[in-house]
């Protein structure tokens, strides 16, 4: 015997067994199905790219997770998310390009994260962007949640809610309040809120060094309340005096009214003033969607409007809007919580099982038709026992069998078993074919 | 200005523009739907493995092709095929696997191969493997055929033929000829048959200090002409006293019988003595196929028998069967040859533009009505002249387009413009779904 090297993955890397691989790949149809609907193209970018190209922003943290090598003598980077290869297709194929650019693209991206439950180093992203050269209406803040509404009434993860924001208000806010420098350590801050409560978030704004007043004006902001017609109206009765804050409060009553336009029901979207996300990416319209019962999954696909998608690569002004579902996290939080559960085996709906080998002619005959028509069929072929067979059906969980002997043969006919039921007959192949259709 | 990153790809790294991609995805969405029609199931394995892992077999030339780097303290690469993802697969999740365990699994690969024309360092594999435990029956290796021929029927690439042939016959032949140490050698130049010809071959195979009488010999077996039952016939004839060659051609005739079983139009396979398969991997049926409008473009698809798929894993004997499409190159390969063109620009079926913003509740009713009824709709919301908007439709190849002003909000219709006729019309949004879905 030689020596066996252990057989096993990588911690941080999902592997699925059929079962939730049949899962998985579902609900990629359902996002690939409404991105489509919606008119987005499909690219595929490399995984592997120049370092030089994919970290020419970069930076930091994100610098720290890329898997980078050398091959020769190239200096090679995995790609870490599917923004940066966007903006480097786009600048790259300018000219071929037509714009508005809406493109969707559902690839795995690798982040050398320390592993921890539920964050993967390969996972999958499921992004839609919209790109303008120069110009982009602000409508589209509204098309990009409302195919992502789409999706997630599709997914039928229960109820959802896209909750949205704009950087343009918070930033003018800060500038207000002559805080424009400190704004991203407040930001941090205020992301906290749902987690640690307002007072401790009032304790840090204090540690910072801010001004009681100045804290009291952040929190009244901060605590506006209501329907998002309400929260508009006490945005504008703070009369702000700032150009930024008012051009941003402009963005979110235009994008308010075309989500209405969009038939997005009113309960699944809200004004949310806490939400900053991360980035200073961001320039205008950000985005997180929560699922309403099970809030400790935080945000499960998250976006924004940014001003300019690919300055390191191109002088052309390409504003865009964008949306992400990192679906392997999603997937993997929603199996844990017993939101989803595999639900099918195996992907045949049919086993078609052969007595023994004297009658493949027609047992062959029999599977092809059903294939034809749609029934993805599986035979099995292997020389053993009923019983075993049986076991192959039952063990993958395929709803209904064939058997085929003699008497099938000579009379036509097939022997159709209803696993679920136990019940077995005679039919005609024609007769289970409508069975099987009309259920 | 900043300095600018040149936005470029990797050599030999395949990129495409959407109308290109949405081709390449419809060859995808057919190699899958057969695949699944068959009732094999879908696996997605991580691209980044453990190098002891990954490479537990490989060496040579192999090895120097792969992506491998430390990242932390492992040693990691990324997978350079997809059938030893599947050996380690099968091997670790050996107790929930129902066998035969029938899998495809389409994914990229990597290989930093010098790059040429056509040659691609990351690039897609479409394969399919029968696993069986312990045993696995003969007419699997008749299934994998059936199953190829019913995705090149559907890719509508022309004629083709799938050649195979079986390593125990080659290999009982060469042991019958006291050859079987330099079988790898000898089959390398009988592998180029076809491109140098028959008189080149023999003097390679005098340089390798053969016999005249032997070379005879294997020139007579090469040469065995005629359809598939009169090779097995001459075959028969040559009465070679070799039990590894008897039981090669007890397999073929088994083959054989099985494919006509199949359904498969008889000039689509043939009996080839010609191919090994360099791969010392394959232990019984070998398989090619052939574009016959296309041979330079060599085989576009192969696979084989091999008798243990996880031996360097597991004490557990995994007998298997599979093939393998690699349509990266298949695709580069169609697409140079003018066999394949991208005839669509876009998915979208329809484009609805809207005069102005005025009315945007009554476009995006429009929109949901077609989008609800399965077409795929994009709407143009930037704020441009008539002329750019038409534009955009155009250069997307978008066929029809509904504009909507005014005139339609109060009469409750839309314009409808055919745009390869020019032709446009008002409808209700009824008669348009009716013209869509009937054309």
């Amino acid at each position: 015997m030689t020596n066996k090297v252990e057989p096993k993955t990588l911690p941080g890397f999902m592997e699925l067994l059929p079962p939730d691989q049949i899962l998985f790949n579902e609900m990629v149809d359902t996002i690939r199905g409404v991105y489509e609907e919606f008119g987005f193209l499909p690219l595929d970018t490399p995984t592997i790219e120049l370092s030089e190209v994919l970290l020419a922003k970069a930076g930091g943290e994100t610098e720290k997770q890329i898997y980078r090598f050398m091959k020769g003598d190239n200096d090679l980077s995995l790609r870490f998310d599917l923004t940066v290869p966007l903006a480097r297709y786009v600048a790259e194929h300018y000219n071929d390009i037509v714009f508005p650019f809406k493109r969707y693209q559902i690839s795995k991206v690798f982040r050398g994260e320390r592993p921890q439950k539920g964050r993967f180093r390969e996972f999958y992203q499921c992004d839609i962007d919209i790109i303008g050269n120069e110009s982009l209406d602000l409508i589209y803040d509204a098309e990009i949640p409302s195919v992502i509404y789409h999706v997630f009434q599709k997914l039928q993860l229960g109820k959802f809610t896209i909750r949205f924001n704009n950087r343009k208000l918070l930033n003018g806010f800060f500038q207000s309040l002559g805080l424009l420098n400190q704004a991203t350590d407040i930001l941090r801050v205020i992301d906290k809120l749902d987690k640690i409560g307002k007072s401790a978030v009032i304790e840090e704004l204090r540690s910072q060094n801010l001004e009681e007043e100045t804290i009291n004006q952040l929190m009244a902001f901060l605590s506006i309340d209501g329907s998002n017609l309400e929260k508009v109206k006490s945005l504008q009765n703070l009369q702000v005096e700032d150009a930024m804050f008012q051009e941003g409060l402009t963005e979110i009553q235009m994008v308010l009214e075309s989500l209405k336009s969009f038939q997005i029901e009113e309960d699944y979207y809200q004004l949310d003033l806490t939400i900053a996300r991360g980035l200073d990416y961001y320039t205008g319209t950000v985005f997180e969607t929560i699922l309403d019962d099970y809030p400790r999954l935080g945000s499960i696909c998250s976006g924004g409007r940014y001003e300019n998608l690919a300055t390191y690569y191109t002088d052309e002004k390409l504003p865009g809007v964008g949306i992400s579902i990192g679906l392997s996290r999603l997937f993997f939080q929603l199996r844990e919580a017993g939101i989803i559960s595999a639900n099918k085996k195996t992907i045949s709906q049919l086993l078609i099982v052969p007595m023994d080998k004297k009658n493949n002619d027609y047992v062959l005959e029999v599977a092809s038709y059903f294939r034809n028509h749609g029934i993805k069929t599986d035979v099995y072929y292997q020389e053993k026992g009923m019983k075993q067979k049986m076991k192959y059906a039952d063990r993958l969980g395929i709803p209904y069998v064939i058997v085929i002997g003699e008497d099938e043969v000579h009379q036509g006919t097939v022997a159709f078993k209803d696993m679920e039921t136990g019940t077995q007959e005679n039919f005609t192949k024609e007769v289970v074919l409508e069975r099987l259709t009309n259920r």
